[in-house]
């Protein structure tokens, strides 16, 4: 990692960790455990890919950062609360995450449910209510100073000076990425999937919904926060679709490598349910083959962009080569 | 129960099922299991009292029936949400609702965790997604004629002629009432509650929230469909409180005195589970004079609109003196 990526990564991480702190429901409001149930979820713990992805596309299209903070603050609550979820006793039942103990085991199942419940919730709700009589207000005091390399194209057609409209299709493409035809879908056919064998194209289907939209989705509302052309929307559609399976198949990859410590979730876990990965399908230097082909083609559509997408390559670069 | 409202309400309810068969997802579509859960969870059941509500609001607020169809449905879609997560055995662990088994019994505790999971999501992207050019655009073929007594006064001034600010609004409106300081916090205070003796005042505030705000905010949405001034909306919020808590109220009073197969649940349900109710706080008798009470506060709150507020009147009535 290049030392002017590194400590990009770590002032968005560092400043992101604050806005979140400041945009969930304080531990002293009513209900209290609820909501120190949700800080947990939340705060303290992973790589925070999503956000990255979209400060990094929010860069791209000449966004302000405070803009891109409500977005990619939608989108990682979106995250948090299908992993508190998926954790639950009847679906993974696990019980570590980020190194703490999952969000059930701490508290217990009901308030897991109704964390994960709030989490989606309050995702939509940061989306829709960060404006003032049609002007974008958002929350955060000292913004990051701003790329100045944003693609200065046309507008999209539809959403020229409409913020609202902008907002709202916003709220529709983060409501599609997660739903029972994204996130939720993807988990649903992972369930069904476990001690059956999928061939690549079905197991790609499953990936592409389960962790791919919502990786995709972070990358679009990013671009969405500032000026792109619809040419380039779909270069980057096509960008996060890409990246997102790569960071699928390099996760099976580091499941099957890593010890739980290195993880901070339970290692292994996948092999030990009988799920199909890219790594019982194709083995894995198959799949580590699989993973530098992705990061190949999703290099390659960045292509045109020059120097406004250099922060988009090297997490591209971070995904495909992680340790963990 | 008058003929009339008869009418109107089962002419509502039949013309509402087919608009929610057309927004749930088909359930030949991948993955078919989650779609055809999401279809069992939501249709062939329920009384629909908060689309009725928010249809209802609509005729007063002089609005199209087809735009108040996709709120009404938003609002109807959080509700089956709330109630499949609450039925799962870490919540209420009960086996029926509206005379069938309850999700997770019918499928399993997974599929239902991402039923209502999506459930929710679709409710967000409904109200997201219908419009096009800046103009609303709606599925449904049929619409019912308008009523024609809406209020004529100004809109309110954010939202003048702003489709996309007012769809904006009505997502924050649905979040607020669902999340953790809405109806999911409410759940989480019932949880809370259960071996507690609670203060009136207690299990008020846990009611406003659980039942309380979504029924509240049916009655919004359904005016923010058509036109009514700030000082109307206000008076739309206060019936809405009132004739949510009656609601509750109510419910109390016939889970204590029905039998299981009247109400189509399982009846006793919150005195075996030693929760706080109305009827356990107050008595049977105090439960009804409340009810009462708060009805003819819920009507006084209607005396201005006259004509147009028919409907709402005869909803308040059906919701005080219903028997199942």
């Amino acid at each position: 990692m290049r030392a002017d990526f590194q400590s990009w990564v770590a002032a968005h991480q560092a400043r992101f960790e604050e806005v979140l702190r400041g945009l969930l429901p304080r531990a002293d409001i009513a209900p209290q455990r609820l909501h120190e149930a949700m800080r947990y979820a939340v705060l303290d713990g992973g790589k925070r890919v999503r956000p990255l992805l979209a400060f990094a596309a929010g860069e791209l299209a000449g966004a302000e950062t405070a803009r891109v903070d409500v977005a990619a603050a939608a989108v990682e609550l979106i995250h948090a609360y299908s992993l508190v979820h998926d954790d639950m006793p009847c679906m993974d039942d696990d019980v570590l995450r980020r190194g703490k103990p999952t969000c059930h085991v701490q508290y217990d199942e009901a308030t897991a449910l109704l964390v994960g419940d709030s989490l989606q919730t309050l995702a939509f709700q940061l989306l829709a209510e960060h404006r003032l009589n049609g002007h974008a207000r958002f929350p955060h005091p000292n913004p990051l100073p701003q790329a100045g390399e944003g693609a200065n194209e046309s507008l999209r057609e539809l959403h020229a000076n409409d913020d609202a409209s902008r907002q709202l299709e916003m709220v529709r493409l983060l409501a599609v990425a997660s739903g029972s035809r994204g996130m939720a879908g993807g988990q649903a056919i992972d369930l069904a999937s476990v001690g059956k064998s999928l061939t690549l194209p079905e197991l790609e289907f499953m990936h592409i919904h389960k962790t791919g939209a919502l990786i995709r989705a972070a990358v679009l509302l990013g671009a969405h926060c500032g000026s792109v052309s619809a040419e380039q929307l779909d270069r980057l559609d096509h960008f996060g679709k890409l990246i997102g399976l790569a960071f699928q198949v390099v996760d099976d990859v580091l499941d099957c490598e890593a010890d739980t410590a290195t993880l901070g979730k339970t290692a292994g876990k996948d092999a030990d349910n009988d799920k199909p990965t890219y790594v019982s399908l194709l083995g894995i230097q198959g799949a580590r083959d699989m993973a530098q082909r992705l990061h190949c083609e999703a290099l390659e559509t960045l292509a045109g962009f020059g120097d406004s997408a250099q922060r988009l390559r090297e997490l591209a670069d971070f995904i495909v080569l992680r340790k963990f």
